[in-house]
C-alpha cells in the first residue's frame, strides 16, 4: 500500500530534522512535517519547566507529567486524522518510553500504511553535534540515544554516525517507493495472472 | 457548553499572535496553540515560492495553489481531531476567503464548542507594526486588514489598535468562563428546580 | 555636527527593538543595529547562567559577572570604531546601572557626534507586553522599567506605553534631521557674521 | 604570541557556525563569535534584496553592493578594535573575493595576532547539507564551495567532509594552544640559555 505516514525515532542530535527536510525535498508528493518540537512549541510556554507538563533537568534528563501526557495522546490522534484525511506526513519523535512509546503511535496510526524508520547515532557523535548545535541542553543526546530505540521495531534504520542526512533520506525514499512499487505489482492480478 | 476551540481570525500584523501566548498564560487550563504559521513551517520549503502551494506576491499579496488547499483542508480536520480527543485548541488563521474560510472551519469543527474571535487592528497601525517586526513583506497588513472579516460571525471581536494584546486576551478569557458558567446553570436542572 | 550613533535605552519589552526596526526603515542612509542581544547572542553559551557571565534569575533579575563585564568594554570600543570608520550605529542597550551606564557608553563613544533616547514604557504595559511576547524570563518588564533610567540624561525620550514604534522612530529620526539642519546654518559662518 | 583573533573562512554551508560553537565551549577563556550573519542581521532589512546592499538571486549567487561594502569595512575596524581592547574574537567569513577579501581584514586586524583557518567541505556534501538545513538558498554551498579558498593563506586548513565540527574544533584549540606555548618558551630567553 502506498505509504502515508514514516515516523522517524531518534534521540536528540541524532539528526532527525535534517533527514525531514531532506526528505520534504526529495520525495515527489508535498509531505508534512510535525515533530515532537511541533507540539513542544504549541504548549503553553509555562508548560516547560514544570512537573505537569515537560521538564528538562541541567543534565539533559527529560520527565514529563500528567499534562504533556494528555495533550501528546490527542496531538497523535489529530495527526493520524490529517493522515487519514489524506495528507501524507512525516512525524519525527524521540520514543523515551521505547517500545510503550511505539505502542502509543501504533495505536493512534491505526489502519493507516506506516513506514518505521529508526535513526541511530553514536552516543559520543550526538554529544559532539549536540555542542555544535549550542541550543540544546548539553547531556541530553547521550542520555537518549540508546533508550529511545529499547524495543522498538523498524522497517528501516539509518545511522548518521557517518552517513549524512541526504543520503539517510534517499534510503527512506527509496523504502517507500519500493513498497508502491509492490503495492502496484499487487494490485494487478489480471496482468500478473496474464504475464 | 465548555469551549473547546477558540478560532482567533485576523489580517497579518493584527496581533493574533501576541494574544494567543496571554490566552495560554491566563487561562487556567492548558491550551494547545495551532496557527497557520504552524501549517505553513511544515511544510516543504519548495511549497514557499510555488504556484500549486503558497506565494507572497513583493507587495504583500498571498496566493494559494492546490497543494496548499490539499494540505490545509487535511490539517483542518486534524486539529478538530486533537479537539475531538479532548485537546483544548487555540487556532489563529487569517481568512483570505472570508466567510469561505469559516464555512471550512465550521465543517471541520463540526460538533465541538467553538469560540469566534474577531481580532481587528486598524489597516494603517498593522502597517506600522509591520514595520517594527522587520520579518513579514511589507503590504500585508494592510491588504488583509479589512478582506479577511468579510462576511466573518464572531461571537466576540478585540480590537488591538488601541488595546494591549493581555487586554484583549482577558476579554475572550471572560468570554469562554461565562459560557462555561451559563452551561453549568443549564446543566444542572434538578437542582435548579429544587432550588 | 551629523548625527553618527543614536543610542535607545529602555528596559526588557519597553518596545526598543520595533523602534530601531522602524528606524532603519525610516532614515534615509543605511544605518547598522547592534544592541545588547547581539553582543549577548556573540558570547559563549556557557557564559548565560554562569556567575562569571550573565545570569538570569527566575524573577527577572539580570546580573552581570566580570568576564560578562570585560567583553561589554570591548564591544563598546568596538561600537564605537565602526561609527568612527563611518558606520551609523543604532546602539540599544539596558542600562542596568543607570547613570554608570551611560557613562560607560559615554567614554566609549568620546569624540562621536550621539543622540540619547530614552525609551519609556509603564511598568504595568511592559509586563503584559513580556507575557505577549512569550520568549522572556516574566518579571524581567517591571523589575528594569525604571531603574535603567536613574540619573541618565537624555536629548528625547519616547514613551511607548500610547505610541506605536513607528511614531517612536519618527520623532527620533525628526530629531536627527533638525540636528542636521541646524549644523548645516552653522557650517556657514560668513552668511552668519554677515546676517 | 597569544592568539587574539581567530579567522574562520568557508563557503556557506561548510560548517563554520558548528565549529565556531564548538570552540567557544572548549577554548579556556571566553571568545565572542562574530560572523558575517551577525553583520548581515545587524544591517537594514531593506538592504537585503537591494543592489547598493547585499543581494542573493535565486540559484545562490550573492552579489554585495556599495553600501554593503562601506560597512563591511566598517564592520572590520570594529571587530579589530574589539580584540585591541582585549577581547578574543572568533570571526567567521565567506571571502567571496579570495585572496583581496583576506587582504582586507589583514589591513583592519593590523598587529593582532590572528589565526587564519580554512574551512573545507567537498562541494556535493555542503549542497546536501544545505538541503538538510533549509533555510539557505539552494545552490550557495556549491558556488562558494572552492572560489572562497583561491588564494587565501592559512595556518590551519580543517575539512568537514568525513570530520565532525567537534573535531574540527580540537584541532584549532590545539593550534591556539601549541602557540601560546610557543611564545611562552621564546619569553624566557634567560632559561632558555641556560638550559
Amino acid at each position: 500500500m502506498t505509504t502515508q505516514t514514516i515516523v522517524l525515532n531518534g534521540g536528540s542530535s541524532s539528526g532527525k530534522s535534517g533527514i525531514v527536510r531532506c526528505l520534504q525535498a526529495i520525495l515527489p508528493d508535498p509531505w508534512l512535517a510535525l515533530g515532537v518540537d511541533t507540539l513542544v512549541d504549541a504548549m503553553p510556554a509555562a508548560m516547560q519547566a514544570s512537573e505537569a507538563g515537560i521538564d528538562f533537568t541541567p543534565d539533559g534528563q527529560v520527565k514529563v507529567g500528567p499534562d504533556f501526557v494528555a495533550l501528546d495522546a490527542a496531538w497523535a490522534e489529530g495527526v493520524a486524522a490529517m493522515a487519514r484525511a489524506g495528507a501524507r506526513v512525516i512525524v519525527d519523535d524521540v520514543f523515551l518510553g521505547g517500545a510503550a512509546s511505539q505502542q502509543r503511535w501504533q495505536k493512534a496510526l491505526a489502519g493507516l500504511e506506516v513506514l518505521w524508520v529508526g535513526v541511530r547515532c553514536d552516543s559520543a557523535v550526538a554529544a559532539g553535534r549536540e555542542i555544535a548545535r549550542g541550543d540544546r541542553i548539553r547531556g541530553m543526546a547521550a542520555s537518549q540515544a540508546d533508550v529511545v530505540h529499547e524495543g522498538v521495531l523498524y522497517d528501516l534504520v539509518v545511522d548518521t554516525t557517518r552517513a549524512e542526512s541526504l543520503a539517510c533520506a534517499h534510503e527512506i525514499a527509496t523504502a517507500v517507493s519500493s513498497r508502491e512499487a509492490r503495492r502496484r505489482r499487487r494490485g494487478s492480478p489480471a496482468r500478473l495472472r496474464s504475464g
